[in-house]
């Protein structure tokens, strides 16, 4: 789902504040043996659970992907499953708004989608990298149709609100002109033997040549206005055809303003591994998938199911839930194990029969807060004017980016983006607002970048993950501390019990997180319950 | 189609000679008046074509793009339109090779497409950058279903043969270490004070930042071994879910070799304007283009006319060819003006009759050769054991680079990849071959970037540009002199005849520069018809 780290850059102070914080955590796991550099995430199977004891009850709690993951893979393994959910659907986080849904957030204000038939927003998981393998076999086991999710776009804005007098400037100028510079400084240096001291003559040689290539220098190794480095950050006047069609080279943004700006934040966080290309979506809505692992296990799911307790003993589990469908009746459902998904945020305020440590690493996770708002226009006016198809847009303001639509590309009519997607402070700050502010202040600040807002808005709805009553938050956010305090402990089988979800993986946040983590703790429990751990 | 200036470096000495030629045209153009900043390409709105006189005709030579769009826009502007052209098809380089086709080059030797049916390669033009608006205009108008084509691929292969032992690197990889080695030289130097007579305080501050930032330094300014490099480069075991789901962070490459290997050449390559993305190909071949183009004036085409004479006078231009389909009889065709879209490379040994200066224009421009190939394997290995999904692996052997389909993703069953794609001396080289030898010569390079290559191998198919007998080569490569000195003549209307195509534009080689030089061409030819100009 989103980032881990992210960050909106806004003053000198609190840039260069945060990259000492980043830079600090450089050292945290230490080098063990030389491995296969893989790539990606650590799957490359599902699990083989064989040997399972006929008649054995699981009881999976939450209907996200670990839960159904689990149920799916559990009654292959020949389980008897059975899921219990609090909501009315299943999916958990992985869901879709589309035109016509409505719902209420906690607080009671409700909202409802007026988007044109077929426009759609992912108010959680949008964006699928290549390394998740796990969710990517299962998007295929399930037949979930997948599209490119442009990430990187070198045509959509960089905008800080203190640099450029607020003017928001291209992706590609900013690349261009931030690796031209730096490969100029570096020349310099290294032309004037000031770095000869690790240098030796090859490899001098070898670093001009790279940086003249890599940052478009000239002969004299300076980056100037011209012809070639308008070939990367574009023309002022295009390359076109016949007889005017000669270009003329655009000028450079200026070295320290682009140093000053903070804008090359946003390059170095689209070369994450979570960012890099080539990302995927779901044809149709992130839902798609939701409701591809649904078809394969809602025989087993009972919805409506609040849990508020989870017992075990040494014969079994007892989950004691409200039927929230049946007149709220108490229900006390029991099986030989249980698989438990619901988030920490929920599953720490419930009675819960596991172990001291266990109840400590279930209370020492804050959940994200984060908001998202989706914003449908009369027509694609960043694709007809801006000549901006998928990728997205960064500013330092609080709605933090401007991500467009990754499929539909050149259709007419209405069309839905995501106006904004934050976390920290200003998420709740938008959490705090009622849905028309939220839709407001969206509109203020993406004016300041694509000037047509105004004009070309239809109707916009807000999903502010801290009023979500199933998760009261968006996602776990370990801190380094808990994860060396807690994270072994949440992930061990406690007797019959185990848990599984984002929060019980290294890929927090995102859906592979989910995946990988059941697959473990299913594998897990199978071991326990054929007496083979 | 092609880039301009594509380059495969093998040596030290050829990469820094090629580095030398490329700064040395870097202020080619002169700046002029300072402009807004427009993207793209120089494309706005079609040309309103208004007062055409009742009953004056045009032939117009040649059905490629640039024809077509000369009789679609000058029929609607009224005039009487015809269109010659010498194959059997309408669309010109335009064109995609599908299950079945067949064919035979220059020299004799035939093949046959054996792809599974509905796989195909395009051996033309392939990709379509988003600031190509004339093209993707018309794109839209004519119903062209467009989908991304994924150009940059962080988790592709770079491989040059004398670096790294001969052992493919990922894209990420090297992104990661040249930027990290990068930031970390720069920061070294100006934290030792050797960039003090150009930095002022102030940048000093923002110019490390930046380094440690966008460099993933760790808090001394070094690029090391990392959790947070891995975040960028990928670990050595991926970040998991569960009990043992922490990730180990992989080796850096050595900062020598990177720099030494060339294969940032690649990174720098991908930062051209028409690499950027977001790139599109249309949805089942890029021969949909030219179909469309041809629904609108099919009427309009005469197929097997080969062209051996243009003559002109102040009443009106003939056009003398053979009717190939009816017997090698030869035809006269006649009307008021004539726009010819015939390449230079064919037009340049006809009996033309312009001014001699746009006669020595036409003589002055080379055509670059040019080698695909495409192969078909029985599984997308590349996805599959490579997590590769569309993108590009480069190499500096003859091939230079394996481009995996940007369709049909996570489908089973056999899939087409583009093999090689080559200009220079290895084009010619390839195309000396044989097909059997391309092929064979294709597997063994490949085979160095993936070991699967035999095994997994179908069939094949060669596309030798040089062997084409309508075109006799790829596209025009005009050269700086050539270009002084011919190039506004050569767009110039010569009494009653105008030229238009890529080869009258300046962003040869693509379709783009066929869509602006046929619309500029039309513009001019009917402001003379009207008495204008």
């Amino acid at each position: 789902m989103p980032e881990q780290h992210p960050f909106t850059p806004q003053t000198r102070r609190q840039l260069l504040t945060r990259i000492g914080v980043a830079a600090g955590t450089a050292a945290m796991y230490q080098a063990m043996t030389a491995m296969g550099h893989a790539a990606g995430t650590d799957f490359t199977s599902p699990p083989t659970l064989t040997g399972a004891r006929k008649g054995t009850t699981v009881l999976v709690l939450g209907s996200g992907l670990a839960g159904m993951l689990a149920a799916y893979e559990m009654r292959k393994a020949g389980y008897n499953v059975r899921v219990l959910e609090f909501q009315n659907r299943a999916g958990g986080r992985n869901f879709t708004l589309h035109s016509g849904d409505s719902f209420t957030e906690l607080g009671g204000a409700s909202q409802s989608v007026k988007f044109a038939p077929g426009n759609y927003i992912n108010p959680g998981p949008w964006r699928i990298p290549y390394h998740h393998q796990g969710l990517l076999h299962y998007c295929r086991e399930f037949g979930v149709a997948l599209e490119p999710f442009v990430e990187v776009n070198h045509n959509s804005y960089l905008h800080a609100t203190n640099a450029f007098g607020g003017k928001p400037q291209r992706y590609r100028d900013v690349m261009s002109d931030f690796n031209g510079y730096t490969a100029e400084m570096l020349s310099k240096a290294v032309n004037q033997h000031k770095l000869d001291d690790i240098l030796h003559p090859d490899e001098r040689e070898h670093v001009l040549a790279a940086m003249a290539g890599w940052g478009t220098l000239d002969s004299s190794y300076r980056y100037v206005k011209s012809d070639r480095v308008s070939q990367r950050r574009g023309f002022a006047k295009p390359q076109g055809g016949g007889i005017d069609g000669a270009p003329i080279p655009s000028d450079l943004l200026p070295r320290d303003e682009i140093m000053a700006s903070g804008l090359w934040n946003w390059l170095s966080f689209n070369m994450r591994l979570e960012m890099q290309t080539t990302m995927f979506q779901p044809v149709g809505g992130m839902d798609q998938i939701g409701k591809a692992f649904a078809k394969q296990v809602k025989d087993l799911i009972t919805f409506g199911c609040k849990v508020s307790a989870i017992h075990q003993d040494d014969k079994g589990v007892s989950v004691t839930y409200t039927d929230v469908n049946h007149g709220n009746r108490t229900v006390e459902a029991k099986a030989d194990y249980c698989v438990c998904t619901i988030p920490l945020s929920i599953l720490s305020q419930l009675d819960v029969q596991v172990s001291g440590p266990m109840k400590a690493a279930i209370a020492a996770v804050p959940y994200a807060s984060s908001v998202k708002v989706g914003l449908e226009f009369n027509r694609r006016f960043w694709e007809e004017d801006d000549q901006i198809y998928g990728g997205i847009s960064f500013t330092d303001q609080q709605m933090s980016q401007i991500s467009y639509p990754s499929h539909g590309y050149f259709s007419k009519g209405k069309a839905v983006l995501l106006g904004a997607y934050m976390f920290g402070s200003a998420a709740y700050d938008f959490a705090g607002m009622t849905p028309e502010q939220r839709i407001e202040a969206v509109l203020e600040q993406g004016s300041k970048i694509h000037p047509q807002y105004r004009k070309e808005f239809s109707n916009g709805v807000s999903w502010a993950w801290s009023r979500v009553p199933w998760t009261l938050g968006c996602c776990s956010m370990w801190s380094e501390q808990a994860r060396k305090t807690h994270y072994k402990t949440l992930c061990e089988v406690d007797n019959r019990v185990v848990l599984a979800g984002e929060h019980a993986s290294y890929i927090g946040c995102w859906q592979e997180g989910a995946i990988l983590s059941s697959l473990d703790a299913i594998t897990r429990l199978h071991k326990r319950a054929i007496g083979a751990a």
